[in-house]
């Protein structure tokens, strides 16, 4: 057989392969939309241009997660920079001068070539790329000043188009048939661990991606909260209500190697990735009915997720909303056990998402900011027992012109089995 | 019932309930070696303290992976400082000074109170630590110098002992049993993701940590690299001979929806993750006999991981090893195809292995320096072509005092079913 060039393969068949493989590719307009409204943010915060290289930031604003970087200067196209693989991203990305960039050195003569001047002022995302990125860019722009635009990126994303509600929406359903499908597989004397690999399984056989992300340093996201009695009321390193046992000191969240057994209250966090975009959500399953202390501390976290939800719409202060939800969960009595153990409760009810698992906007202490309509965020109310075990409920909604919509189309009875 | 609380059942039940559950903890004397080896590197270098942050190497000093900071004086007491959470920390390190740290403002007034003064030279991770990171850092010690200690970190992981490569065998056993169940369930006309799926729901139900960790800004690792014909002759974003499709453009690598047909070489490298040491490897299964072409190939990559584990003892070279399988592979008539399609072929046979996915040693090209014992890598001939397939095989191993053993004890052949 001819031995094929992998360029001409990818430049003749892959689109046509790739979507007869379930790809969607983020359509053009959908890109320069995002790009409009990350200049007015440049224009806002002086900003001549951008250097775009978190994996996140870069396929938002390009359609393509190949590894490269984006140039975008306030004014003229952008540049995409590719180090691998320069063909698939030419056919990923709807942007139209999409370059090799053998080696970082090439970065300045490259921009210089392509606007005809080095920018004096260059944003880079300061929260997450590393030192050593940024030394690289002072030596390579010796006459640039850098400024931090992670922040304003992150506000523009925050605001999810009709196209990027979809892609959540689908993920909802696909999360919807895995805790249908779950019900069927979760059997007494089966470990948290077990029962997490089924989901993962039944997730990614319906196009689940695997992964979840988090912008962050240290902060990993997984798959499989499955918490049952006792490990339920495990605090860990996660900025979460309960963290659970995990499967040693070298990943002490989540699903542990405890067997689950009748009768006790299972949490089951799990988010769906789908086409990059995240959907979560928390249900609580039993083998048998679980004791009356976490049935109605289940109905606790439901009127609270139900408050929250009637708040939400645009303008409301999200500050504001998770301040009301402690005063109902003291009103009903759950004061000490509401978000976390005295002393290790967490600030927030609700976490906005989207590509990523820590997007605004927080419902929480400190985030006194309005909520917009197409912001979306994962409200969870969860209450938690040490040394016996916790609840909860999450579901995910987009805010709309007058209030909020579900995205996890999903019964929130406890599912007992 | 009575409430109890949290702080009492960790301190109480924590340990005992963690190793009813599997759980090692890190044995004082394994902490103790590595933080004298690290010192050691420090004196070399002139670094007073270290201000370790990094999840992994944090957890490879301490023995936990807790939300916390290590200050790493050159002499006197190791301090270990939690954000969250403290209790679960300290029975999960052996090191005796732990203590809370509610904000990182009170880090110079803690340092203080521990070493009676603030280090003037201090190290930092960065080559993965953020900017912004770093200017707090340079704010709350204006005094300081900082410098980079990731290489010399890197350095001292990179020789694994005992305990460690007790860890990876294990993982490695896992492997072996993983690929063994896989020949039960791999069928014509099931997908990639399904099969990812059910190896990674396998592998969790044997101990598998369900996570494998890189030392990186944007490289994701993930448990389920399934290439099937056509998908494993597609290159990505991966610094890997080939990507693959993946599921979308979101996530451009790895299995895909595409369905197996019989005769196709269908790659499957996996990583086990145990106690977070990891061992890779990949094997070649195929529905019915594949073709010719590609059992001959497979018989390359058997040649070249051969010729790679004969050279492969202290003393020996990294660079001059991967140029040596450079020189056989054209040997044999796989120039164009080995490591990648031309013009993308990756510079590297073998990668190493421990806590995460990218440790020293590379065997690869301009890494110019001596294998020594206790060194353990990930060594993957890989052939591609573009437009057909891919074939490859890789093990994980440790270096001995004479030569190197295998740690992934699986049969080499390819697994028809």
């Amino acid at each position: 057989m001819h031995e094929m060039d992998h360029a001409s393969w990818i430049r003749d068949r892959f689109e046509s392969y790739g979507r007869s493989h379930g790809f969607l590719f983020t359509p053009d307009q959908e890109i320069q939309a995002r790009i409009f409204r990350v200049r007015a943010g440049m224009g806002r915060e002086g900003i001549e241009a951008l250097l775009v290289t978190q994996k996140m930031d870069l396929f938002y604003l390009t359609g393509t997660c190949q590894d490269a970087l984006l140039f975008l200067p306030l004014e003229g196209e952008p540049l995409v920079l590719v180090k691998r693989e320069l063909e698939r991203a030419k056919v990923e990305s709807p942007l139209p001068m999409i370059r090799d960039l053998p080696s970082l050195r090439r970065l300045p003569a490259c921009i210089r070539e392509h606007s005809g001047k080095v920018p004096e002022t260059m944003g880079l995302e300061m929260d997450i790329l590393p030192i050593k990125d940024y030394f690289r860019y002072t030596s390579l722009f010796p006459e640039a000043r850098f400024v931090d635009a992670s922040e304003m990126i992150r506000r523009v994303r925050a605001l999810k188009s009709p196209f990027e509600i979809g892609l959540m929406q689908k993920a909802g359903e696909i999360g919807k048939e895995v805790y249908h499908r779950a019900k069927t597989f979760l059997k007494e004397g089966m470990t948290e661990i077990e029962f997490g690999g089924l989901l993962e399984s039944a997730a990614k056989s319906l196009g689940h991606e695997g992964l979840l992300r988090v912008r962050s340093y240290n902060y990993e996201a997984y798959t499989w909260h499955v918490l049952s009695g006792v490990t339920g009321g495990i605090v860990s390193q996660s900025d979460s209500p309960m963290g659970g046992l995990g499967l040693s000191p070298a990943f002490p969240v989540g699903a542990s190697a405890k067997a689950m057994r009748a009768h006790e209250p299972i949490l089951v966090d799990f988010g769906i990735c789908y086409h990059g975009y995240q959907a979560d959500e928390t249900r609580m399953f039993s083998i048998g009915a679980m004791p009356k202390k976490f049935t109605e501390a289940y109905k606790a976290c439901k009127e609270i997720h139900d408050a929250v939800l009637a708040e939400a719409r645009p303008e409301a202060d999200c500050e504001q909303i998770f301040m009301n939800t402690l005063k109902l969960a003291e009103k009903l009595g759950y004061k000490d056990s509401y978000l976390g153990p005295p002393g290790l409760q967490t600030r927030f009810i609700a976490h906005g998402i989207g590509l990523e698992l820590n997007e605004y906007p927080f419902l929480a202490r400190g985030q006194s900011y309005p909520l917009e309509e197409g912001m979306t965020f994962a409200v969870e109310p969860k209450i938690v027992f040490p040394g016996e075990g916790s609840v909860g409920l999450e579901n995910t909604v987009v805010v709309t012109r007058n209030g909020c919509e579900i995205l996890t189309p999903l019964e929130q009875d406890i599912f007992e089995v």
